[in-house]
């Protein structure tokens, strides 16, 4: 890490496990931890821009005696709350103040998660960024959509976030950051009151600064039990280096050298697992889809307020308008074709491990990366977790992907928790 | 039909498609055929209640020059419009005027269609009904959920209606007012900014005078082309009476007759179909599935405004709350199986002939029947489609269904419309 990059980190995620096991012991009083998460937001918000609007003052909310212990729970901001207002990156809803909750926020308030605002996402969680930086060091992106969510965990200002992924949203700024960031499979996290972009890819998912943090607060937000004592024997771990590995920085491949290296050390079998030529044709079946869906979804504002979109929403949905029906449904099919496979995959091998990104954070605000190895992840409907733990050169992190069979989000996140460790040894 | 109920009788739909024929003919104006179901409107509203709010005054958005003409459409009241409340059928909606149009009504807008005010729907979609009356006779029910939209057609108010269906809600109050009504595929109408009961079972459908009606609306809701000319050849009918045949009453196995009857004499195949015996299943997975998402669907609601919830909803979210993730997981599992194991059906068959409804009408304005015969098919995501035409000895009406396989909505509708043409000769 070079001199420039230390004096600029502002990144200082806390465990809210940790947080929680102290309050318990009688170490900390549940206000003591939290003003300790509403201090990191004094001091690094006016850098950091994690927030569209925030309030740390609310301590009545905070009372609340579930799990969470009225802990700071950070909300992408295109999801409803009724008591801030949701604006989904777009000035179309500068205004709007929704009159409930999403569902995933009233199950986090339930857990006694005290909402302490909404985090910044690109327009209606697309590409579109809108300010946030990355808490490593603010000159490079945060990565999106979920960019205050990622980097607000990343910072210290709440233990616990929701963002949501359609096409890389979850996993690519939690890699970006050097947070943990989980996206379940497909529906795990009610999405009613969350605003639709691809209804079937739109998938909620959580940050923390470590997966079993993850595994918890998803717990909260599922209704499931995610969480689970430390793996009896070390995972079966695939290699997968995709159709897309010649995207792969250099350094992203040293990290995943490193990371195949700490596994095996620590136990595990690591095998290099191809994918069938299906998955070639699922990528692009992703972007058709997402597309076709997107026009549909944003019709109402597609009709009366082109004028306020992004210059690149335009161009995608006009895009959008000249996919035929019947491309659509082929693309649905090649998806149906692709999970059918996938489940011969996980036959061989418990879960695979794949890059979360091509690199580290790119060096430029008004871009949040690409989705390169998430958006196939995203339409296989596969729980994934970004494992945090390595950096490039310049400081910046690189985080590893781990994709596990669908509906086994308890055990891909025990293997993820798992190599997490592995890493920090 | 004895003199009571020709008395009392309403019902005089209007097919849209005839309307527009005499538009473009030049034979009548578009504000003279607006005015023509605004008339309905006035002298039938106050003894129907199709509406929870309306307003045919607006001249404006009826110049548009779309498909639809500028002619009316209801929108069932779980659909967001900015322009109109939307209550969803509860108190705790009273004040609720969105900021956006729902996908379906910005499509239904983009199209032509003059938004003339939001449908009478029971509380959330689910059973406790909200006033509507049949305009067959006022003393039955019209049946749900959409039960201002089913009943607003078939009094002549407007020639073209959204609902949605998650049990029955399309099918069932169809059969009960004598029009046609199309419950698509799943997902092939948008659903974005419609309020979700279930999210894997709520599916968008419409409701017209006649099959073809529903065939020429659904393509402006679905952008797909699903109107054709008539069948070249009639079709190869599976009777299917399913394992629910014992809840049929005399007078609809009398309907089923006469449609198997006159089917044939139009030159169609009838066969008997059975079902696999895990269809049997499928019909309780269908209540576990819906009722383990409603409760985390309307996850707001059940923690802020339970005292708002009608006896009947609160006793099911009760229930739904006990449903464990893995009972819910197997329901689904039991679907996705019978999902494959009917497309083996298909393989024999065009299309399916079931009851749409187990009678005619309840006489009972606390009720809105039963979904015995629909639950199955939401849950299957067939096309379903209410084929109006036969009536009950006290002049209530009687709808037979046809079932497609699932992406087959263009034949499963013109199987449909034969069988509408055979019924009337």
């Amino acid at each position: 890490m070079t001199l420039d990059t230390q004096i600029s980190c502002l990144a200082a995620p806390v465990s809210g496990l940790e947080i929680i096991e102290q309050i318990n012991a009688g170490k900390i009083g549940p206000d003591e931890a939290f003003a300790g998460f509403a201090d990191a937001y004094d001091s690094k918000e006016d850098t950091l821009s994690c927030f569209v609007s925030a309030d740390y003052s609310k301590a009545a909310e905070r009372a609340g005696n579930g799990p969470l212990r009225g802990l700071p729970v950070g909300i992408k901001d295109i999801l409803e709350t009724n008591d801030f207002p949701t604006r989904h990156g777009s000035p179309i809803y500068a205004n709007h103040v929704p009159l409930g909750d999403a569902s995933a926020v009233a199950l986090a308030r339930k857990a006694g998660g005290a909402i302490v605002g909404k985090t910044v996402t690109t327009e209606f969680a697309y590409f579109t960024p809108r300010g946030t930086k990355n808490p490593w060091n603010p000159e490079y992106s945060p990565g999106g959509s979920s960019s205050g969510s990622a980097a607000g965990v990343a910072a210290g200002m709440f233990p616990y976030a929701i963002g949501s992924q359609t096409g890389g949203s979850v996993i690519r700024p939690a890699s970006y950051c050097g947070v943990a960031g989980y996206k379940p499979t497909y529906g795990l996290i009610p999405t009613q009151g969350a605003k639709p972009f691809s209804h079937s890819l739109d998938t909620l998912g959580v940050f923390a600064a470590t997966v079993p943090d993850c595994a918890f607060f998803a717990s909260m937000l599922t209704e499931r039990e995610l969480e689970s004592p430390q793996a009896p024997t070390p995972p079966v771990i695939g290699f997968c280096p995709t159709s897309q590995w010649e995207h792969v920085s250099e350094e992203m491949r040293d990290a995943m050298d490193t990371a195949m290296e700490k596994a095996r050390a620590a136990g595990a079998t690591v095998v290099e697992h191809d994918l069938p030529s299906i998955f070639m044709r699922a990528v692009e079946a992703h972007s058709v889809i997402q597309n076709y869906e997107a026009v549909r979804a944003l019709a109402w504002e597609w009709a009366n307020h082109r004028d306020k979109l992004s210059h690149k929403l335009v161009e995608t949905l006009e895009e959008s308008e000249t996919i035929s029906p019947e491309s659509y449904d082929a693309a649905r099919r090649v998806a149906k074709a692709a999970r059918l496979a996938l489940s011969g995959v996980f036959q061989n091998v418990d879960v695979l491990l794949t890059p979360s990104s091509e690199g580290h954070a790119p060096k430029d605000l008004a871009s949040t990366g690409t989705p390169t190895f998430n958006k196939l992840w995203t339409l296989m409907g596969t729980p994934c977790v970004n494992v945090p733990g390595l950096f490039a050169t310049n400081g910046m992190p690189l985080g590893v992907q781990i994709v596990g069979a669908a509906m086994t989000d308890r055990q891909t996140l025990q293997a993820s928790a798992w190599l997490e460790k592995a890493l920090a040894e």
